[in-house]
């Protein structure tokens, strides 16, 4: 069980160095209206790339989730036992906080940083209405984070089946988390990931860390809903 | 049966609130000339990353088709039934429309959108002539639309051909509907998909709405084609 | 055999309209300096894409090769007999032409659209010197596209060794591609593919026609050059 | 042996000449401000496509590390003994050299070609403090490496143990690579490979050269660090 949580510890601190890193440090490389600069494509890949990579490093070990919406999804779903929720959130939300901290130091490597907790989307924390990148509403950030983290366990559940080819599960996964960053990033800056959303928002504290709670409350419940719904389309008849 | 036209519904959800969701939402983030937007090539990255993650997740149970005209062209490859042409036309339909309505809402979160129906491309629509992103004429369209939605039907029918390589379909076909933006986007926003078009042709009415007859005429035909020219490529001699 | 040739039509008119398509029509969507367009980056998955796919859909068929130096180079590999050469190379080159037929007929459907001969990469054709996208001189063109063709047949061989992992070899061999036009586009437009440049050069006429001997000698050339690389390190001891 | 290490000689080139050569060539395409040119990502893209190519092609000979400090760190795992590291050290640095000649022949075939060995990342190559193309700090620069190249190991180290889904090791760590650069291009312009950072700084001189070691002591050390991490993550209880 151990090396599970850290094998989950280990994945979560991935996601969060590889994803929130490439928006922090090379998203807008070069300055405002730089296209050198990753954008929010490039940040999207980086997302997806730290799940497909660290899936099949460590999906074998722990089951790859590195997301407590994930977890609580495929709970519903029939496939985690409850008893080992708890354990595995807080591994998760371990390793992101052990990332945003050595984010934080390289970030800070740089003499003209600047750090305005009342941006939005600063150090790649997650926010809605005035913390929305591009302004939507806190029931367009509701909405939009319910949708695409269930949709996210519908992918996860259903390219785990063993009805779906073996072995591509990390590609389709891995591949679904760039795709959901690159519908919404505009409206909440993306998490669908609470423990993602912890590891900067700590260190920034403000806003985002005030709005922290809408970011385990819905991405979990619409967790729940995808692998509720893949479960019942699956049932034996 | 329902079960599979759940699939199909909740694939063609998937692929209409992706694709078209990024192209509203993020493909022209931070306003005119901001290289920070995903521009054409991450909304063409979208549309593709929806079939190839719904295809692993979905496949399994109703083939993965989210797309009247790949049913279509899959019944003129002798892959499926008649019979069922319908109900996958009316499942495949009542995804996209739904797609098309969580996205109306999650846009509208914003204050300062605007949806301006004789805009080309507007809310993600498809049109020709006066409505082409790029200002094609109506027989660049129709030729357009015809070859590549044929050639998106010759690379599904081969790639879930019994000779070709186990399991890698869903990332053969994905590519290439990203393939086929990467290409088509400027002269029709790239349409291939009678319900996609639909789904958001509904909600912004006007010229894309009345264009909406050339994008179920035109792609069915398309795949009709592409499909028996593969069956046709691979009869016994 | 005529299945065979066919499939090798079918697959360089993919390989041409797609990557040529994408450059000639999306590459700079919205005109100079607009973000939108998908540009070198685009353009270089477009080709890699086209392969992906062709090779998944009709590489069971013919092989898969769509380019007259892949097969040559197969050929100095000891992996294609030398008297279906010729026929493959002429498949593929009616393929490629039909690709530029089609592509020209899309292109001329914008009204603004203007064909000047004389400007580098014009009509997405190859080109040195005065011709070449960066101002490179011949001899770098030469380098370039040695070197580029010469890896490339090291890929397709080696990841079509019965020692590399089943069934990966299009991804490994299309991926190559793309990586190849990252690289190389603003050196020649990147042929590696006789074909290819046949296909646009045929239309366009006046300098890109004159160039064009370069890249049927060079890129075979080095085609055979990989090709037997890669057998005589794989050559029993 | 000979044709191990000469497997590990044409991977480690293709390596450095395609992701340097992506960047020294592409990256910038058509000047300052000019979104045509591939950008931060396309240089990612590319450096993770010469590994995932190199690996399917070659992986089956040598192993395909194409890199002293993956070769260290699968020596720190056990999976690599200890008396051919040298002899792979040297098999790969003579190939990041060939094509730091080659990419630097093909550069010089632009007239108009600077290289200014005071400027951060000319020619692709590493460097901290002043050199780095962010302004980041040497001891910045020390852990974004030393993380940066630990990560990789575990999922090089995670993506070819045999519980790990077979045959897709080549993705998982081509993709690693594809992400480390989209965090860390900023910072160091992303050396993770002694190898690479040598094959570049070799023709440039001046103070690349000067911060060479930096390059070898960091990656290789880190590699270390996360070859023994795995390793004691999946040691038997």
């Amino acid at each position: 069980m151990l090396k599970r949580l850290l094998a989950e510890t280990i994945g979560t601190f991935w996601l969060v160095l590889g994803g929130c890193g490439s928006a922090v440090l090379a998203a807008n490389f070069g300055g405002d209206g730089n296209p050198l600069g990753i954008g929010l494509l490039g940040v999207s890949l980086a997302f997806g790339l730290t799940v497909l990579t660290g899936a099949f490093a460590l999906g074998h070990i722990s089951g790859g989730h590195f997301n407590p919406a994930v977890s609580a999804g495929l709970w519903a779903g029939g496939r985690f036992p409850a008893k080992e929720l708890i354990p595995y959130w807080v591994a998760q939300t371990l390793g992101a906080v052990l990332a945003g901290f050595v984010l934080w130091q390289i970030a800070h490597g740089r003499a003209d940083l600047v750090i305005d907790p009342s941006a939005a989307g600063v150090f790649a924390t997650n926010g809605y209405g005035g913390m929305s990148p591009g302004g939507y509403s806190m029931t367009a950030a509701l909405l939009c984070e319910l949708v695409m983290t269930g949709m996210f366990l519908v992918v996860i559940m259903g390219a785990t089946d063993p009805k779906a080819p073996a072995g591509f599960a990390p590609i389709a996964i891995g591949l679904a988390l760039t795709l959901i960053h690159l519908i919404s990033i505009p409206v909440t800056n993306t998490s669908v990931n609470p423990a993602r959303s912890t590891g900067v928002a700590l260190f920034v504290g403000g806003q985002p860390l005030q709005q922290l709670w809408f970011f385990w409350v819905v991405p979990i419940l619409g967790g729940i809903l995808g692998g509720g719904l893949y479960r019942w389309l699956r049932r034996p008849e």
